[in-house]
């Protein structure tokens, strides 16, 4: 192990610049060159790098958004364009490459691995939280607390005009971010893709809160779970309210990391290069029962990560 | 001068309370009796009411929202609403009257100065900043912060995807969100309901800036600015690069007050309980030339504020 | 089981609010009353307290302090004080007493449970994340965000003027919080009670800095380890350059808390119920290996939480 | 005017990089070119400078700090080292130069202008707000920001601990960030070096809190207004109650500027830029009244900025 390469991929998360910024330094103090394709998969299809030093990673611990760019590349999905990236590990001899993204990073690097000798380690950093083999991915803990705070915001609104908000947040086929979001700014109600939320539900939620006493209520909703602007006219039909909505756009996916953020992307960061210099590939780092710990690539992008139901359970109760 | 009201209506805007707060304790401090309606002009007509003291307005100064609550009230649109908020004035022998809230609300207050002896003053707090005879409102300094922070986070992916955001701040009619939101952000195009904006000179920035090796854009629309979607459909025709679109949402109302509108309350407030001492009603207090001052209500109601085309000129050139 | 009694005692952190929410609403779900004591074990051994309902803990989830009040209580240190309090919980009919703080709490908690039949389940609450028996405390992950963010501003400045900056966090006898804090805001050095660390290694660090090209240096230093002014003199007296100091003081306890210590809050307040209704007394709750669990009240009071020296050595890889 | 030179000098306030771009950038579109000299007034003396270009000064807008780096430089203080500056300016042929600092930078600014023929615009930029000519300086908005933002989360602990706390704010000499962040804040008292306090009245509105029902108070302090401990030890001495110091130190100086400390950068930067192309030298620009303005250096140094008692009194009459 002489040379590895680290690539971004897919969708940007906070705390990407801090795991670049651990896997060059850490490699650095154990005498590995490392080198950064740029724009993803693309990047390394069209052999486009740049070297990575110390220096070079220094002062964007705390960037949002990576240093290295990143962008869909549809000609990776298919196997031409796979083995043009493992040419480019070839005739750059690069013997470890660390793929830094989510589920659909995975993917690609799973099939990368199929064509090529260099060990390839994932550093799992995705806002959705969505991947099987690690309690949390770098760039949850940031996106939660960016949405908490909005909901936050919108609350002082709700309360004042006395009206149900219906806000949604990111995630198109899991519901991690809306429950984590939800539970942890006080929603009165969550809505994941993964459940199918039953109207009369809904509607008995808000009735009894209004029986409560309790004026006003937060709707937090998965982008992925149904239609917004559907929900807020079926339940201005039932309650005779007024409903209104926001989407909590993009800037759920930048912004500085968090303190927590940056601490995964540290000990991953770290961990990957480890994994590396033992001879280890086709594995994907992670945090597994608050231990920094490893699995098989092909385990993770083959196996779906469960919601915790619980939560979800716990989250009602709460909101009572 | 012995008892005044106070009043919230229409849309919420941070430091609201921090409004409240300073013409209780200026009140008091000057041995006035003050009550709160509750809900805007419904409160005034149905004459829902509390006292309020100093120490019942202690710690809201740094919350969201206002605790006297808010509510869009189309009863008071008619002259029977109006008469009925009159009387109440009457009955609970309110000598004067502060009306905290927007363009709306002061119309809505010259209509009710007109079936009352109670003097009326009017405290401008809208994010919106669209009250002639003020340089600025309670609230605006925050939205524009809030919204801000959001685009520089959104800045981060735009960067990383090197793509092209439109961004939609607030403000249906006017720009002055957008305009100051967006110079301050950096925005490489502003586009406010105030000017037609042409699509050629759209094009014209993009390719032009795309020229230059910048690689990603962030345009700052106001929401009444024409269509997101179809101006993203557009710049993809034009430019064939994906485009995407975030809606800063109801966030842009809530939130702590900025230390500005906080000061821009406590002053504001301050004065309109001066005005009414000296026996000045239907005024609208302001900040005038940097000077807390105050205008007719009539003439803020009738008279558009400029937007300061100056600054769009300023924006553009910055932003090169 | 049918009535529980809620005390915040010692030192407030982020989160506690969200604890008290939590613990009252699930046990009004399990038709538990509760009542909470008031300034801590003052309000224990005089009796102070109010009834607490899921409407009157509803607006606190996102507030920093304890609405329950705390206060340093010397009285309860000697067996006099314990005796009142027990007298209180058996008065009162409290079938269990939650108690939500740090270490000296539950030496209290200990304390009183060898007087008292009444079941008594530990909270962990405190920005020092100092308590056995739990990975993470309440409050820990907002102090170290709060800490981060400042660190991030100071670094402006440090950049700035190419200066070495000291920055002492809080932490009397432990280093978690210096630890993380220093870790996550890519601190230069890092200095804990737990470890004399050697002036030379200070040295020698910013030698090696400045020799590498980097023009300023961060320096995190928990409260308890050494005094911050003869370090700066000695760094000055060794490098001839300027060292700022600057105390990120009482700030770190408070302000709203993070999603992290709301979700920790909402856990443990909803396990502490559960074990009550169990019949379990005498244990804390906390986070081991990334599960909610309890261990004995008696052993977190009695054995010493140990620093993890590996992200000492990784914070120090990454710095360079 | 060919050619411009920029500086950044003295203590960095946020918005200096700010103002950097928009000078730059307007400069550009005015067909000048702008050199850059790095650390303040020495490398003026010693030449070191780089070009700054639209591209170079892209991302900048939202760092704190200066690219430009700064220093404290006692060489300039005398006329050796100014002459070797106006040296520089003669034989890189400066046609304008734009000092970017407060009132020590002025100072520098017109002894230089005494030695030169480049004209010398200044741009007021200090997070202490005390250069006469300017109702504001960049950076203090944001610096009373990240004041009121610490002592909103100092609140939390001292309600909870029912404690009063004093607060110290930068300012060693002038009082503005203490009266602004201290009125913003809702501080029950404010002291500042420019007017004298009395113990008594301290005392007084302390007892007279305590008597209203207030449990906890904060008072905000300037740097320079007295010793923060030996104040805690006098409040000690006379209420009994014990009482807390957190000074916000460095940190108020960095972090990313608010969008209005921007905006006076950009409308600074841009004033300055005129003047120089109208051949006005020897001036600083501002904000007078509202309205982007100039007046003398030499006025500016020779006269000092009053505080205005107005404030400080609604201050108290807001805190009762």
């Amino acid at each position: 192990m002489k040379k590895i390469g680290v690539v971004t991929s897919g969708g940007d998360a906070p705390g990407m610049n801090a795991a670049i910024r651990a896997i060059v330094r850490i490699a650095y103090s154990r005498n590995l060159q490392v080198i950064g394709f740029e724009r993803g998969w693309e990047g390394l299809m069209r052999n486009q790098s740049k070297p990575l030093t110390p220096r070079s990673v220094g002062g964007i611990l705390q960037l949002g958004g990576t240093i290295l760019h990143t962008i869909r590349c549809p000609e990776f999905t298919v196997k031409k364009g796979v083995r043009k990236a493992a040419q480019t590990l070839s005739s750059d001899h690069i013997d470890g490459l660390v793929v830094i993204g989510g589920n659909g990073s995975f993917k690609g690097a799973l099939d990368l691995s199929r064509e090529t000798d260099t060990l390839i380690v994932g550093v799992p950093a995705t806002i959705d939280n969505d991947i099987y083999g690690t309690d949390e991915t770098i760039g949850f803990d940031t996106a939660v607390n960016t949405a908490v705070t909005e909901i936050d915001k919108i609350r002082d609104t709700a309360i004042s005009h006395e009206r149900i908000f219906i806000v949604e947040v990111m995630g198109r086929s899991r519901g991690f971010l809306a429950l984590t979001a939800g539970l942890t700014s006080g929603a009165e109600i969550i809505i994941v893709p993964e459940i199918r939320s039953k109207r009369e539900n809904v509607f008995q939620t808000l009735k009894e809160n209004s029986r409560k006493g309790k004026r006003s209520s937060i709707i937090v909703k998965a982008e992925g779970a149904g239609d917004a602007r559907l929900l807020a006219k079926e339940i201005e039909g039932y309650t005779g309210a007024e409903v209104r909505i926001s989407v909590l756009g993009y800037a759920q996916r930048g912004g500085s990391p968090t303190a927590r953020s940056r601490l995964l992307a540290s000990l991953f960061g770290n961990k990957a290069v480890e994994l590396l210099l033992k001879g280890q590939g086709n594995k994907i780092v992670g945090l597994q029962n608050g231990q920094v710990s490893a699995i098989s690539l092909e385990k993770s992008c083959k196996t779906e990560k469960q919601l915790d139901l619980n939560l979800l359970f716990l989250a009602n109760m709460l909101a009572t």
